[in-house]
């Protein structure tokens, strides 16, 4: 026991559902964490986390398949190059390499599962509390996108192909019996914006943000998935670095354009 | 040189107009830095750095001010707080701790000013815009904040007192010859708030903003300079962590209400 | 396609073992991500990023259980309390909150494993240069130890009881078939310590870096198991902090030591 | 007053020598905050925060030199390339942007200050323990280091030509009167390398080590220094990719030189 320990009031203590613990035991929101090293996946622990609950077998694999998914990460997205860049002028640091990476992660990278998780709920509360069919939910929603033109969050991708990713997540969603109103409108809605704007493929954004809402879950845990996941890839791309490449290896040619070279004016 | 170095292609540089160097020079908008370093002070080099010309002595003078009001930072502010429990985890890593720090602040932390800013930017567009007084754009904004339930960003502090550091700024700033729409405006609006719902003296947030708009900062700035003061402060909080305390002496007290001991199903 | 990009010339192009991807398929390592998603959890999808190979089934079940180990995370650990200080003062910044607890992992709290990794494969090298048993080659290393007054690094508690996840790998370690010299070198280093020193159990540092070199892992690899499992568990404490508490509920009592208020010399 | 405040127990308070509160002043290290912003520079407070201490005005002056200098970040240096990048996926997040600029801080990039320091402490100690003149100390760190095969950090630029701010340093130490053992060291060093070794001048890590020696600072601060102002470069870097350049603008050309496609393995 460190001398220097500030122990806080027991009246005014934190509260938490998370963990708890003894000197022998450790329980995860009621299950001991052995019994979950034993009988469970990381995948499981995630959800159970942030959740309270273990899924079925059906959504286990599901989950695996979200995260796996949002590992990956290219050498050129810019978390990764945010992560590289920061390993090669601290070469000790893996922690501070990787919170790099992750705060690369943003409203233009990895961030539009939050807003179109929240678009998917907008909509089908639309749906229930007008009594019309999602299609026209999403019609309408395309339609005041098309106005204000705004984007639509979950929909497009750089290179208007297909991701890959997309119809294997609704596949397994659907192998686990959860597919319900947020695919389903996600579908809608990218039927309608073919029609009234063009071909704009759901994106693995979108495809998550559609499982998510099917599992129940509020619109803060879409970037919550995406970082727990992405980290794994962002570290093998820190460790590549330091194993492969030397601190400064980096050399982008800039043109300035700002003044010309002046005197600092004497006071 | 790296045999490892990357060259991108010329065609496509980065474009920017910081900073400028030669083997044998470094300009910073276009002063040398040796130049700057002899006849100026920093606070003048991140006024040059962001708004790209060096101020008048009265501004300089202020400027200082402004950095100095910001880099105070008490032990239980929330920045400290994180830099202080990374540095305690990561004895290593002064930089992992700052930028710890760094991440607190945020919309309920030192994020006040940058919609402070916005707040009277579109106060003082509609003063021109309607031919209205300041003080009755002020009155509209109060009612417009009650009305929509909405707290007014830059008035208040948790103990309603004053914040000894404001009067001193807006003397600075009229010694300065700067005082303008922005200083004016929050004076109007502190009246009004008094009138219409209570005494909310204007605080450090709402200070810095009116100040920042009557020297002609965009609000993004406004967050900028209390980062760049405030790092001063957590640098010292992370070195004094360092030097008296050990890793392990922060105990809080938990009361875990979540669920009971159970059981992993089998699958 | 943005007209601001900028490309790196095609000669000098940076090379990655990690991703290819082209418009149709993504592959990790070889296997397309669809094809992972499918048939592989996350926890081999961990390990193949960063080992280049899928593991076998007892090492997938070994590999899902040393990452909910390491994602357990209480209230009270400085990483969690890192990460909430942030989340209190950034409300809308859930990636700068994981990343500032990220950042309080480093030598004082998760960290012993890359050092203990270490010390397991010098004393295997003894081992095999010297041709004595592994418990010999503990003996010397607590001797080392004790003349020079280090700690050893996967030995020890705070509380000194044991840690239950500790048996809990051992067992799995055993049952995949991969428990090698890194076990066993730790338990002859319990033994030892015990004898020469004190009870000092194997922590969960320690029984991962055994597992790890047990697998073929490099120490750097320890703390990156580490920093991808909690991150699972930070997350959760950050959305817990978002959904139960206030911006501003941490007070902590400070008592100031230093210099008694005093005038600023006029220069 | 916020209902959720948790308040530690007073017996076991914090102590720290830093800030004082009270409802009407704030003092850092005994000063009045408002005396400190009329008559002091931001500079000045620097060096009070870290040393207790206000200087006097010729190290004033030098002391804004030492921050300007390290002000200065160049487009392509890792942490402006760091921040830059994270500031491209996250356009909401100054906070993140600047704090994963100054995550690329460290042994490799603006990290020799605070080994050079150690390494003047030492020579100086060395100088006094055997009585032997700085040159011969020098003289003798240059063949340890050779011997050894190590590089001696504060010497050595990429483009082997000199710093124009070192010189600019050692004028104004030698005009605050504060050019000691430390500077006279490291131009002993510059020149028995360039005798032994071959021209390797003084960089400006090494001249910020050699004046923080002569102040009397510990070889933390060197870090702390460069962070601090470093820091006004980074925000000016995020701030004017805000302005200027569009979310994906990085295309870097990627060598994929990992395993051929394959097929995950059926369990």
């Amino acid at each position: 026991m460190n001398d220097n320990e500030v122990t806080l009031s027991n009246d005014r203590a934190w509260h938490s559902a998370i963990t708890l613990a003894d000197g022998e035991h450790i329980w995860l929101r009621g299950y001991e964490v052995t019994d979950l090293m034993t009988h469970a996946t990381f995948a499981e622990v995630v959800l159970l986390l942030h959740q309270g609950e273990l899924p079925s077998p059906g959504v286990q694999k599901l989950m695996n398949a979200l995260l796996i998914a949002s590992a990956e990460c290219r050498v050129d997205a810019r978390s990764a190059l945010a992560a590289r860049a920061a390993a090669s002028g601290n070469r000790r640091g893996l922690e501070a390499a990787i919170a790099a990476g992750v705060l690369a992660i943003g409203d233009a990278h990895g961030g539009a599962g939050a807003p179109c998780l929240e678009m998917i709920a907008h909509a089908v509360a639309r749906v229930q509390r007008e009594s019309i069919p999602l299609e026209q939910a999403a019609a309408q929603i395309i339609t005041e996108a098309k106005t204000a033109g705004q984007r639509l969050p979950g929909l497009g991708l750089r290179a208007q192909t297909t991701d890959p990713r997309v119809a294997t997540l609704f596949r397994l969603a659907a192998e686990a019996r959860v597919a319900g109103d947020g695919i389903a409108f996600m579908r809608a809605l990218e039927r309608q914006a073919r029609e009234h704007i063009a071909y704009l493929p759901i994106n693995l954004d979108g495809a998550i943000a559609a499982i998510l809402y099917d599992l129940g879950f509020a619109p803060a845990f879409a970037k919550a998935l995406y970082i727990i996941a992405h980290v794994a890839g962002l570290s093998a791309h820190v460790l590549e670095e330091y194993a492969r490449e030397q601190p400064l290896r980096i050399k982008i040619p800039v043109e300035y354009d700002g003044p010309k070279p002046r005197a600092v004016p004497r006071s």
